[in-house]
């Protein structure tokens, strides 16, 4: 959970596939960034990764899944471009809405934690 | 959530208290094996930890919260040994509770994205 209190609790939540991580964190907000920007290479910019580390997430994810969460649109006026398929958009919100409830289910166990904590300097 | 299945959803929970893991998977893992063998060496030594990192997981977690969750019995026939404290055994429960909650209420959606990944090699 993200927030600016000096003691907080963290989920993550991670899809494996084999040995490989078909999605997480860092693959949601890429996904997320694509579907904003509709460019990979954009994305990449604003989440501050290489084109080439943001091109092999996206390929990691579209080999994982049945069909791709991600296409490029070839030609057109805008050339170019990438952006989520229907699978794409509806994995990005099946994953945040795991968070949300992993999250919201663990509150009261973490207020008990919390209570327990000193305050950090 | 640990299974022999190919695709899994794995949930990772930290507690954090400014820079420092205060409790997290590897943590209450420690915990757990100290409470089982009754000494922070038996415990290192079954989870493959070398000895000291398993004391500074301990100092970690000691100094992280209002009281210590692990103590030491000096001397009597034993000697040394360490076991839990009550606040201990109560966030080592609390922790639990957290994964096992957080990993019920995101089945639903976790249905939704396993039966779009393709079966692993």
């Amino acid at each position: 959970m993200k927030t600016k209190e000096k003691v907080h609790c963290l989920t993550r939540i991670r899809i494996l596939s084999g040995d490989q991580i078909a999605l997480g964190p860092g693959k949601v907000s890429l996904l997320e960034e694509i579907d904003r920007s509709g460019s990979i290479s954009k994305a990449a910019l604003n989440l501050g990764l290489s084109y080439r580390r943001a091109w092999n997430l996206v390929d990691t994810m579209n080999k994982n899944f049945k069909s791709c969460l991600v296409t490029s649109a070839t030609g057109g006026k805008k050339g170019g471009g990438a952006y989520l398929t229907p699978l794409g958009l509806k994995m990005t919100k099946a994953y945040r809405s795991m968070e949300k409830k992993a999250e919201e289910s663990l509150q009261e166990n973490w207020k008990t934690i919390k209570r327990s904590l000193k305050q950090p300097d």
